[in-house]
């Protein structure tokens, strides 16, 4: 809990003066990050209830419910398989005075729940809270910061380990296999890989499947771990032996858009700025329709949050503000090439959570 | 698509019996189920709409589109990172005519998109869309449980495989470790694993963590995979070292409840009959408020799904419905026994999708 004491408070002190009653939390990140609490009700209702005066309710399958007084919490009500969860729920509104009012609740609550609530409590108003809880999740603390340069590293030290052992004639999924392995076995929780070889590297959001990597292919491996909840990600293009002249070019455009990307960070800098100053270099190179996805996206305890790195979003960057730069150029049917890193916004600039990508593509097997 | 085919006339077939305009699907297990379609948007906006009359369209990330055109979808309409994707909601909505009329959600699509649709399309009516869905989901056909059993049985030799590896000193997640990458050498996607030792094995849910194997502990393995989507689930309760003779006689106890439960099955019974056969077992024995939760769940291409073994549920089961029998005990701050089969329910009673669990308590390490 040392990582999030206080937090409640916060976000009830930001409630307030938004004239929100409460916070009802269902996922396991928001619970994690407000009280240490990381369970998941699944099928079952498990929602930690926050007020605008502070009071925090849990309610919960009896599954959890030691789980949830070894977190701390005081207030548990707990319903058992066969009961029916929602009288908590009206117990709740009808004890805290929920009605009328505004609740917030988390963006993945799943809708068939909000649709129960709405129907439960029809003179309230609810909305979508994490806008409210990003404004305390987006900007990172000096605890949030180490575990967040640690799954870095530890996405940096799988790239340099399974670099010697890819080569022409493997599957993607081996690939990605090889990655995610080396991840645990560096101590990461292993969060996602994708390897995209050849054409399918032109698709940004290729599911890796038995394509064989081939002499010459274009490879892109995108992969990320967590450690204590907190992510990373990392993009890097490789060459299956030697690169064509193309793909080098191409790299170097990327690499250079990467580099203007990150150039423009700064404190109070729009997030829009990064995605242009990327952007511009890949444009200016002839590519700007081959680069049809936003420039980045925030990290922390979620792979993708606040703040996102794209046209038309004016936020200003603070320091503590955590996010990948990923510009890309995807050629459909031949190749593309991506390269991310992830970086802090700091006082004067940034720093990179990942170690600097290869100046030129490597080429390996 | 062999998988599928006929999915989208079925489901529109009773979309319009029950008055509902539309489907508008947004999780990848649904998309997948319906049209071979897995991806996911994440925060990006992607929908599969299905009308009553058979109609299907996709609006989805232009990221995402070349999958979306490669699985056979025709008409798809796609949006650019910077570009509203509402719009294209809006102009659905309108070619449609969905206006008022019910429209039918995942169950599990986020809140935050759900009021956003709400707010979109303030004359129409939402609905969740799963009880709809698992009507046709729930009853499998023969390729469907042909992969239910392969998961089935790449679980069960991960069981195997690990007996002689597990050893007091172990650290639970190590034990996880170890139980996940069998099942990726056997050939499944590793979907889940709990080992919980000692009092962690009083707590249904637990999160394995660095907590040691002793000589004498009680230890629950509950795991599973997937194979092309369709899911495993296991478990198997041994003693690490010798048995004390409590955890002998639980383990028979639960053991009668595993096979009270299973004797019910049958073609026509409702499910909470499953429930009670087993929980008759554990009452008799003295245990009854040390089995907390209900006896079982469906699983497919979800992990738990329907049909649910549970009181109250008088639905029938059918032949096709696949779910699984999971009686325990818990005896809280001591230890717990859990044991868990999945199983097809057939025209003359059912068949087991893993191995029989042992007789008695298996003594490992």
């Amino acid at each position: 809990m040392a990582l999030g004491s206080g937090r409640i408070e916060q976000l009830a002190g930001r409630m307030k003066a938004q004239g929100i009653s409460a916070f009802l939390a269902s996922s396991p990140i928001t619970m994690g990050y407000l009280h240490g609490f990381f369970e998941e009700g699944g099928e079952r209702l498990l929602l930690l209830a926050v007020h605008a005066d502070g009071r925090v309710r849990m309610t919960c399958p009896g599954l959890t419910e030691t789980q949830a007084r070894r977190c701390g919490l005081q207030e548990v009500r707990s319903w058992r398989d066969g009961e029916d969860p929602f009288a908590l729920v009206r117990e709740l509104a009808s004890d805290w005075g929920l009605e009328p009012g505004r609740l917030a609740v988390d963006d993945d609550l799943a809708a068939a729940r909000l649709l129960e609530l709405q129907r439960l409590l029809p003179r309230a108003s609810f909305e979508a809270g994490q806008a409210l809880l990003a404004s305390l999740m987006r900007v990172k603390g000096d605890a949030e910061l180490e575990l967040l340069r640690e799954a870095g590293r530890i996405a940096d030290g799988a790239f340099q380990d399974v670099l010697g052992r890819i080569h022409a004639g493997q599957r993607e999924d081996e690939v990605t296999g090889m990655i995610l392995e080396t991840m645990r076995r560096l101590g990461g929780v292993p969060a996602f890989c994708i390897a995209a070889t050849g054409a399918n590297s032109a698709e940004p959001h290729h599911h890796s499947d038995g394509t064989r990597l081939r002499e010459g292919d274009a490879l892109i491996l995108d992969f990320g771990c967590s450690v204590s909840g907190y992510l990373s990600d990392i993009t890097r293009t490789v060459a299956v032996g030697r690169a064509s002249a193309e793909l080098r070019q191409v790299y170097g455009i990327v690499l250079e858009a990467h580099r203007a990307g990150r150039a423009a960070i700064g404190e109070g800098v729009p997030c829009q700025a990064i995605d242009r100053a990327a952007r511009r270099v890949i444009t200016e190179a002839g590519y700007g329709p081959q680069f049809m996805h936003r420039t980045g996206h925030g990290i922390g305890m979620r792979g993708h949050e606040e703040p996102y790195l794209i046209e038309g979003n004016a936020q200003p960057l603070e320091p503590g503000h955590c996010f990948s730069v990923e510009p890309g150029i995807y050629l459909p049917g031949r190749f593309g090439v991506r390269i991310e890193n992830c970086v802090v916004c700091t006082a004067d600039g940034h720093a990179s959570l990942n170690e600097e990508p290869p100046d030129q593509v490597l080429e390996v097997g």
